[in-house]
């Protein structure tokens, strides 16, 4: 098998995982009070790719962690992603329909229960990372407490939401190239990065390492978003999955408004080429780090 | 100073406590983005009985407990209190305008901010419960994370979250007297219950002691709630401070509309009997709790 193939096929061995992970970290679809638990599956298994869970155990195996320690963070992140995609989507918020080329939580389930299902991801991703084997002692405990703190930390009014309300606020209104940055290393680089610092944390970095790891998180964060804006000016609807050119509809705040689309695609690769700098002292245990990399920058849809 | 008013200065202490503590646990208002801050502040700082952080408190003493160890739950669980008031009062959910005498945060902030500024506060609670000491060791970081896996255990789809849409479901439907008690066991008894129970971890309780803490609140949990239906039914608006008879209006299930006034009152006061009795074996530690049972059978609003 060639090496581009092999690294393929760990991806698609460590994404079955993950699902199955995420389906024994939450209550069956036939549990009380059974809407909500459909409607949490059904935005949980919408086929996304695992991206956020995918950095968390990439990141643990470059520092030699052990998988059983990182899954629990690598669901904690796919479900906040999936509760912020949820709340998103809201006709309060950004009002879609479509979200991976399915109807949207709040058309299929209504608003109500499109609301509950954010909060109740929400809820369950802080409670899968507390909840602990009886015979973990020191170490094991600070790290996970320390994980789920930064977990907080990157959902929270500095992280994601702050993002959200930023990026609210400026829609039809101009915005400047650093507050543009720092609206996106907010709604989304600071997810990824938390993806990434958590899982060296579990994974038990020592602090070279966990720097290392710090400026590709912090590249490869800025980079996913440029890479978002770039397809959703230039990518039809069937391809993304998700309403295409909504962004320019709305006057939305975009690398591609800011800064043009030729010059978006440039940041990108620089973006790319930082990030796979980062990772050079980690050694070849950071290949799986480095290929996300590549196919974050280089995805088209 | 009589007993009963020594324990109404003890109470006023300890809620000033908690109220710096949950300023000290939150982002300035004037952190960026401001907005967001705004309205989080807005809806915690609305004057609040703090019902639930005195729990938090008077189950930690009962069974010895340190203030200090006992403050980040009883500033989380009035996040989550409050996350869920903002979300329960949004146009989706039961459309209320009023909320403790003031405009409900959708009111005064739009929808989007709102569903935000609950996002906001149960994903800071998470965080508050998980940043810790550098030097603390062994006991203490398993009982911080057993009191936040129980803190999300309650607020989840098994307890407040589950409450809300069986709530939603039950609207304008005939309810039996089983699932009645079954949707206030979630809504509102679980997070009283996960008060106590994570009062008594975080105090480092012994087995016994859990056990007489666990059928209190089992019998509060139910008890608040009758006497919230009761309440509703019998008070003007101006008492209070939200919306009167609306249960009634939007035909909610309630303890007066399935066993009638007199029955729900005198269920209230077999309940207070309940609890009162489970304190017993804890002796005089427990006094404060003890008081917290009457103020929550006995008030006006």
């Amino acid at each position: 098998m060639s090496p581009a193939l092999a690294v393929e096929a760990q991806i698609e061995t460590l994404r079955q995982r993950v699902d199955t992970a995420l389906d024994a970290a939450l209550p069956a679809e036939s549990a009380w009070p059974e809407t909500i638990h459909r409607a949490v599956r059904y935005s949980l298994f919408a086929g996304g790719k695992r991206l956020r869970p995918l950095l968390v155990l990439a990141a643990g195996e470059a520092v030699g962690g052990a998988e059983v320690e990182l899954l629990p963070l690598a669901c904690a992140v796919e479900m906040i992603h999936t509760y912020s995609l949820i709340h998103d989507d809201l006709p309060a918020m950004d009002n879609d329909d479509l979200r991976r080329g399915k109807p949207t939580s709040h058309k299929v389930f209504g608003e109500a229960i499109a609301i509950l299902a954010g909060d109740a991801l929400l809820t369950r991703a802080f409670q899968s990372m507390t909840e602990v084997p009886e015979d973990w002692t020191g170490d094991r405990l600070r790290r996970r407490l320390e994980a789920t703190a930064l977990l907080g930390d990157a959902a929270g009014t500095s992280g994601l939401i702050g993002g959200q309300v930023m990026d609210l606020e400026s829609e039809g209104r101009d915005i400047s190239a650093p507050d543009l940055e720092r609206l996106h290393r907010a709604k989304t680089g600071a997810l990824l990065a938390a993806c990434v610092r958590g899982g060296a944390i579990l994974g038990g970095a020592q602090a070279a390492q966990r720097q290392c790891l710090d400026r590709y998180a912090a590249a490869m964060g800025l980079a996913f978003q440029i890479v978002d804006d770039v397809l959703d000016a230039t990518e039809a609807a069937e391809q993304l999955g998700k309403t295409a050119g909504k962004d320019a509809a709305q006057q939305k705040a975009t690398y591609v408004r800011v800064h043009g689309l030729e010059r978006a695609r440039a940041m990108a690769g620089e973006l790319l080429g930082e990030a796979l700098t980062a990772l050079s002292p980690l050694g070849p245990k950071a290949a799986l780090l480095a290929h996300l990399a590549h196919r974050i920058v280089e995805r088209h849809a």
